[in-house]
């Protein structure tokens, strides 16, 4: 066995299949974000984000950076500890109550990041109640799929967002026998919305518990920015609200919300939780500002929601095809990952605008998109300058168009 | 199916078996650790902590808050996306090429905790390698040991750093079977050092990969703070050291160091490092300051080990019993669930001295122990007063005495 010729060989195929990634080196600029410097090689050279997760731009948000600055000069930079062991700071408590309150919970409980709450989580839950089965949607995330796998309880899949499907798996299971249905509520990549409420109806009727994934929604719906659970009324409903800290919040970490017993239950038994460093208190503090910010200030969310308008409005008046959702999530569609790849060289090198192109494993091939997401820093001038971009890469690159907007 | 009075019911039992956590809630004071406010309920007072993982106090050094000060003012809070979709910052290429330089290895790859370092590393190294073996240490670490059983490989658990056996294990597979020696250098809870040198001979003999996890090492073994690997001039010859950002270096993170092609392929194919947003800008930035630091100053390293030596002598003088290891980790020994939880809540209130128990899951019945870790940061007035609170405790608690040096 040569371990070195194998770790070339399959980089090499993963080349060649077109499937390699390489990463953008951004360097952010505070205060002007969306814009940022793009570092590494010849890609030298100031550039707009416009496929962030920092859908708000809260990572550079006054209140957010005070709060940072000030736990640093507080406490120092990390925790120094597991939280069982000195590593559990007042800062993480204090976080941890703005979150079960976000989400009209008793209690919320911290993990260094969304994928590993995901996998904790469900890992503990699943894998600790008795029988458990989990009945999982087809496109839940990784980090989900792999903590239900940690589990090792039976797991079923139900189509995407299917409710008949979803019955029939729970109709054929005893009342009795527990039961967990996992479902996102914003999905990452298409940007649908899930029907939580109908999800919740066969939750009572065939006694399951319910997992939203929200990850996509906290801080950007509801009324207090607690997720598309909020704005619906429906948090109540829910036996467990997972969300980030890392997308909408701008900072980093993971959390789930849910009754005291059931956040003792995995803080008491999770691998992923007990045996790993905590968060430091600066980003704990950073976020539970963000949280706080959000929980009063609508003025983000109107701003988001009507940049996303704005951004459909146009692409649509060009004809460009992008996935029509009642999310935030601007999938372009190119259908071709050499393409989709070019496209996104050309977009950084000629327009100094920066999209990831999204292609196979992520998505599956012939659906290869352009991810956009909108955010309340780009100004009316960024919207210009991408969609004129994107109209010229589309004629250049022979790609279709819907019928237009009369022009 | 009762899902709430099953989790009631399953705490209750944890609390009645003695094994349920309570934590401590701290405010560390920057400037002034070891020293803390402890928060909630009857303990709200000062405190001395005497069982941090900031082992040097790192965690306030200021040129570690500097960088992470200037980081927030030049980027921000968060990264804004996983590191393939606009979340690799220029502080994350940074510290990657300081800690490959750190290791003497072409390439290094960041992951958001120590945790998921190992879980993802071993997870797709031993899952994608066709065949692979694991041989991993009896005592490993939680997230190495589901980093193996994620991978699905093959595993073989040899005794504790028991050469004879890890031999005779490997002694048994064909040559040319992919084989990967999983071991940790310096180990948590009891503090022993493992034979690297005589392992990396075996791999050697039998064709095997070693993982060598330096996370108690990293920042305080070695000429510039490359673990024990390094002090021993071994780092060239373990195929993977991985280490952490979140103990020595006094901030969070985890890594590992290798070939390059090596991390290449853990980056392209380890969901938890694809699917996860990046650490902060800032994060990235506060730990490299404090690797560079540390490569270069033995400043922090010496007073370290002086620190140590002199609890160590202290104990000697009264008699309490503690496990002789080379390292730097101090277990007092107490073999008692009831007395371990006992001593340390009183140290808390009487003496404003904190040690967390440790107890039974982390460590085998009837060893529990309090584990104390000095750091450069504790005066000589601190170990007067921890020394002198303990021998206080042991006569209290009629705990048993070794022969006590001549007084």
């Amino acid at each position: 066995m040569d371990y070195g010729s194998y770790f070339a060989k399959t980089l090499s195929s993963l080349k060649e299949e077109g499937n390699y990634r390489v990463f953008a080196e951004l360097e952010r600029k505070r205060g002007a974000f969306p814009r940022a410097q793009s570092h590494g090689g010849e890609t030298e050279k100031p550039v707009t984000i416009w496929c962030s997760n920092d859908y708000l731009g809260m990572g550079q948000h006054p209140d957010v950076l005070r709060a940072m600055h000030d736990a640093l000069d507080r406490c120092g930079a990390g925790a120094g500890g597991t939280r069982n062991i000195s590593g559990t700071t007042h800062d993480h408590v204090k976080l941890e109550a703005e979150l079960a309150d976000l989400h009209g919970k008793e209690s919320a409980l911290l993990f260094t990041s969304g994928y590993v709450s995901n996998w904790a989580a469900l890992g503990t839950l699943a894998g600790r109640i008795p029988d458990c089965l989990v009945l999982s949607d087809a496109l839940n995330h990784a980090s989900m799929i792999e903590g239900i796998r940690h589990s090792k309880a039976e797991r079923q899949i139900w189509k995407h967002n299917d409710l008949a499907d979803l019955e029939a798996k729970l109709a054929q299971q005893p009342l009795d026998r527990p039961k967990l249905i996992a479902s996102e509520s914003v999905y990452s990549m298409d940007g649908d919305i899930a029907p939580i409420a109908e999800i919740c109806d066969l939750a009572d009727k065939y006694n399951a518990m319910t997992y939203l994934d929200e990850v996509h929604a906290v801080g950007l719906y509801g009324a207090r920015g607690g997720g598309i659970a909020d704005r619906e009324g429906l948090m109540d409903r829910l036996t467990v609200i997972q969300g980030t800290l890392g997308k909408a919040f701008g900072v980093v970490g993971g959390y789930i919300a849910a009754s005291a017993d059931l956040c003792d239950f995995v803080r008491s038994f999770s691998s992923g939780f007990i045996f790993t460093t905590a968060l430091p208190p600066a980003v704990a503090a950073g976020a539970a500002a963000s949280v706080r910010h959000l929980k009063t200030s609508q003025t983000e969310r109107d701003a988001h929601q009507n940049r996303v308008a704005e951004v459909r409005a146009r692409l649509d008046a060009l004809g460009i095809p992008h996935e029509m959702n009642p999310s935030h999530i601007i999938p372009v569609m190119v259908g071709c990952p050499v393409k989709c790849k070019y496209i996104s060289d050309i977009l950084m090198r000629d327009f100094g605008v920066y999209i990831q192109p999204i292609n196979y494993p992520t998505v599956p091939k012939g659906t290869e998109r352009l991810r956009i997401t909108p955010s309340p820093v780009h100004s009316a001038a960024d919207i210009d300058h991408l969609v004129a971009a994107l109209g010229e890469l589309w004629t250049q690159c022979e790609l279709a168009r819907l019928p237009m907007a009369a022009q």
